[in-house]
């Protein structure tokens, strides 16, 4: 049962009305590539859906699929009990939790805000003190996964905070990915996403630099791929992107100055820790060079145009 | 019917007697890490197997398993229609194929020679153009896979030479192997092992860079395999590995010398090819750094004690 | 004339007495390794110098040099027409220059301010602003060149900012320094003082390495330095780090941790500016490794000892 | 007097008429940027000189000199005491010392072979060996300096090998080159060589990221080569290559190839002795790259063009 579910928790969700029998109401700020298919799964799971977006046309997909759309932030703020928010960077995710209009305005007690945009340890610290003191609980849990596990409910959240959000927002995290962990205090799951996003970045640049021996020694790529995804190496990101690299088709699931800004994000990180990574900054050196070279927009996929 | 199979290759196989019904007499050097569970693999599946070892001691396996054990790599030759190598160099490959009581000296016409070393182009080439002096076939075909692959039968064989051998030996890799590819000039597959390898060895370092900042972030390391295994670049490698970096216990299945000489043939066969490589460069110096204090005969997975 | 001097200039100086005839009356803020020889030099050139550090005691050199001893910063620039201040960090810049007791409270028109910290392009922004803003002339005038330089009054000072302030200091440079160029806007200074700083830093970096595979391949590092100091790259840092790097004696002439704040801020105008840098990434890397092991408060040489 | 002098040493030359009164008569094979000059100034000092290169056009500014001209170089060393050669390679240097018609052939006691060369330390072991068993005197001499120390005399010699032998070339060495160097055992000359020059190709492309990202921060090169030609990093080669960078002027006065090649040497020694470089191994990839761009025959500056 709901009620007891709810009651187990240490900050129980002020529940006023408008959700339906067993659900939370739920908010969804920002409609980018990741927003829209995470707040369309989580109308079909049944959960009632306010969204915004700054720019408010691109709210018509999740509109159109059952969803109720709020001119302001804080409007979905007032109007759910748990709200989630999927924003650009760091800039853009204090702009809406902190500026006018905004998550902290409208935020209380009973209230809980889930930040699941990558951003870095400092932003998500400031807005965890703005939403606390206004009496709201915190969850900040970064997704590992781009547009495809967006679209099929297979992310998965990097969760810190508040651990009563957690549990509450359970149901919703598991409509939207496959998998949840709680980490602890809120930095932990920036933290996390950053390492996994840095390896994954050199993985990428392995790749293209494979890609490109293979090129200038004649093989085949077809077979390179074959070889690459029967072997201890295969994973489902070699398998995507070794068909975008050989295609030159560079859809953006997951745009290279992302990809960039995270692998930067990470090596200072490792600089205030003392780690040197070399590998890593030599890596982010082949996304700077893609992205002076106007590759920003691309699927991070295309560092591989660095070895053409 | 074996005879018929047969007689539909360009240089039919000399039978003369001494191997089963339907299955070639086939020789084994090197029983190594590899060479004695794909010998095993062999025995067990039926073909009659003849090995040898530079070290004798080291056949007793094989031998306990069903196959005859030979004074010299000249004899197994002699008494096999297929010899396989596994050897642990280019200097061993070239010393046993080329040197006194060896495979080049017993060669003729209607043997063949399968070399699934990992040996450089050069190394290749010139064994075989003796092979094929005395009028033998000869085909490379190094593995992706190692220890555990080589026991389970789940190799993969880049395969390049006499396209006749590939087909007459392409039972016996099935038993070895779950893949084998066809790829062209003698040469072909050992640069693809070199560009599979090269991208695996960097995997390693992006993967232990990785774990470094995680631990100095102080986060779980639990969490991250947990994180890595379950998302895009979930891969069999990450899986085993994740989990010697964690206990610090490494097993060598590849031994991290190997692991960096390989990383070493595909930058020069890079730099010959006019290609730069950056990030595959900052990782072989990472492997060049852990074999000079002192782990180069631990699994390549050590690499992680760099970041210690 | 001093006054036709004065004249000449756009914002001429406010002089309120207490300067000798033909010198302006000048501040100097920090005495740490850099400013207390400064000052000094100021000093015995004739110039009224009036000193003042966070930690009052380091002012004890420069005072019983002939210097006066201020309570706080903003003193000095009350009692003097252009102070100049050499401090760790943007922070400690920003903390001086605009927080209680600082900088901008007591600046007006008539007085400049001179700061010769090596400052990011976007403190020196704000610094410049606020002291704009109450009237102030702004002068960013980072050094090449560190503690002998300093003593030796043979520094570079790298200006950028009013050019009046310029003209008006240039005699108090020419005391301090060998040369001083104006590059244009704020900020150009800053810009300079990081493309020179990472140049040096990857070239001890490179040095080092020399050094590293000289000694393993049992050269004598006296015929190194020997062969160095007399071929097309020798230099005084190379005849000065040698000896350091052999003797392992490293004096913080430059402490590491600020040669690696350099070469990080280097690397972060360029991700800005869309340059990829593989080599100073790479040498950058070797910074933070021996910050990370203890090496931040030694000479930038004690890079070296990575490769021990 | 010279007769005392040669008296003094352990093997002395044998003196069979044709040499001026006090001077050796000296051989110099390989007329290219290097030879040319060198030998030139051997002539201008009074020397006897017998010049050969493999394309006998290029011998005629030697001959124009007063050298006279040999049909093979085993000719040369026939007529020498003492014979020079500056070869491109270590495959030139094997071809011209072990080939038909080469050095050895005509090598006997009494007789001395100076490589001038930069060759690996293999290649120097193999030709060293077959001088010796003619009974003849060797030193390697690789030069630090390229075109136009070789012309101005002020080339630096790393010499090792035959003591002897560098006691009685030492008038020559002082008439080509400002210093030299006795080191030890055949191979430490070449090693000396391989250090300096992987220290300057690493400066050279830490200069050009310094100036990649001055001109992105439209800095003007100008002020940026001031301030580094008057600072701790002044040094001839920025000196010179400055203004190569800002000209795009790329006289190949140390081909871009052969600084490449040099630096691959230095790794691949580094590699055996078990030292990791990443910051040079950067640096190489540079080199790698734009040799892969056609720029190997450009001056060793034009590492440059890959920041463009």
């Amino acid at each position: 049962m709901r009620s007891a579910r709810w009651a187990s928790t240490a900050t129980p969700l002020r529940m006023n009305g408008g959700g339906s029998d067993d659900k939370p109401r739920v908010g969804f700020l920002g409609m980018g590539i990741m927003g829209v298919p995470m707040s369309i799964n989580l109308v079909k799971a049944g959960f009632p859906v306010t969204v915004w977006n700054r720019t408010p046309d691109k709210c018509a997909p999740a509109v159109q699929a059952g969803a109720t759309q709020a001119a302001t932030a804080s409007e979905v703020v007032k109007s759910c009990d748990i709200t989630f928010a999927m924003l650009a960077d760091p800039v853009a995710a204090e702009a809406v939790a902190l500026g006018p209009d905004g998550v902290a305005e409208a935020m209380c007690a009973g209230k809980g805000y889930v930040d699941v945009s990558t951003i870095d340890p400092d932003s998500a610290a400031k807005i965890a003190a703005a939403i606390r003191n206004k009496g709201g609980a915190y969850l900040e849990a970064p997704v590992s996964g781009s547009k495809k596990p967006a679209e099929d409910g297979t992310l998965i959240f990097l969760c810190a905070g508040d651990e009563a959000l957690y549990t509450q927002c359970r149901e919703a995290l598991e409509v939207m990915g496959k998998k949840h962990l709680f980490l602890g205090e809120v930095g932990a799951g920036a933290k996390m996403k950053l390492v996994v996003n840095m390896v994954m970045g050199s993985m990428q640049v392995a790749y293209s630099e494979g890609f490109a021996l293979a090129a200038a020694a004649q093989l085949n790529l077809d077979d390179v791929m074959d070889v690459v995804n029967n072997g201890a190496i295969a994973c489902p990101m070699f398998a995507l992107k070794g068909q975008h690299m050989k295609a030159g088709n560079q859809q953006p699931a997951f745009p290279l100055k992302h990809a960039q800004k995270d692998m930067k994000l990470a090596l200072l990180l490792a600089d205030e820790l003392g780690v040197a990574l070399p590998t890593s900054a030599a890596a982010n050196e082949q996304y700077k060079r893609a992205k002076g070279r106007g590759k920003g927009d691309e699927d991070f996929a295309a560092v591989h145009s660095n070895y053409d």
